[in-house]
């Protein structure tokens, strides 16, 4: 095994660490948000920390980096209130990357690369089309946190798009047939196959 | 494709909507924490919430439900201030998911499993053996979620265990290669197979 303490890992060389610690708490999820400023201009960026909060009410959260020159998803949720969270889908996965790269705010992603937008009933932000699992969010809440100056972002869930085939008799979304990726550190895509679902956990006798 | 709103989401079923609200957001990390009490009673929970949260310093988090009375993680980790982050192999997968049941705190889930407890170097709270990526984390403070309660742990990283061959060059960590889950709404299980990685992201002229 290879050995890394806190003093190691503090004189690693800045993308060595970078790679290291973006790898070292396993999958992360793959999501592009969009999200839409006062005058219209869209925004698509990709994010890697989406999480789940809660069912009732159905709350999201995530990580924002802390405030840079380029901030136009923030900038965006707070202004319209409302964004949406598109899941990637692994023939999507060099343009959804590409989102990373810093255009300035008046640059739409949706403009450099071959997603498109779309607009669903009245919702505000927009929706990535080749996404076959959607979710339009609503701001809810933003928490600093101390420790290094990112933001958690919480949110609820208001509405939900999704392809028939993903969705099973129990609610369940079939992750992996629907071709959703998943995120290995800042760059690395991978595809899935489900092992197996277990039943609920009670203790043994 | 489905469409749901929110008030079709508030009148589901409490499991469909466990199982759509806990899958939708997409995949989620798989890791087993590794805590102890003053007593010496070992603990091991599963937990699919685990974020990278910043590199410098080395620092992640992951979400409590709220306090319970089953909580022995949260009380453990607030009692000894260390803890540990396991990576789930696919070989562990059902012992891993038991580890959800709810257990008394006098009960450890090492002994109602086949995971192995061990314990490294000076670090006061079990490592899981069979897990190939390992990390020795430090309670550094709490966030309480007022929009449900949830409780958002942070903590940084002080050691890393990594099993040789998953490390590469630059500090990535190869997890398909290693074997790492993830997991699927609740009780899904997937193995993953890396599709590409990416050079750091440029605008386009």
């Amino acid at each position: 095994m290879v050995y890394f303490n806190k003093k190691s890992i503090d004189k690693l060389e800045k993308i060595y660490r970078l790679n290291l610690i973006n790898s070292c708490t396993g999958f992360k999820s793959a999501n592009l948000i969009g999200s839409i400023d006062k005058d219209g201009n869209n925004n698509l960026a990709i994010f890697s920390s989406v999480t789940h909060l809660g069912s009732d009410p159905s709350l999201i959260c995530f990580i924002l980096r802390p405030k840079t020159e380029f901030r136009n998803t923030y900038d965006n949720i707070l202004e319209s209130r409302f964004f949406t969270i598109n899941h990637i889908n692994k023939d999507d996965i060099k343009d959804a990357h590409h989102t990373s790269a810093k255009y300035p705010k008046n640059i739409s992603e949706f403009d450099k690369t071959n997603l498109e937008a779309v607009f669903l009933n009245e919702f505000i932000a927009p929706y990535v089309r080749s996404s076959k699992i959607k979710l339009g969010c609503k701001y809810l809440n933003e928490y600093t946190i101390k420790e290094n100056s990112t933001i958690l972002i919480v949110a609820s869930i208001e509405e939900i798009y999704i392809e028939n085939n993903i969705l099973k008799d129990d609610g369940w979304l079939r992750l992996d047939e629907g071709g959703t990726v998943a995120i290995n550190g800042l760059d690395g895509y991978v595809q899935t196959e489900l092992i197996e679902r277990f039943d609920y956990a009670r203790p043994k006798k």
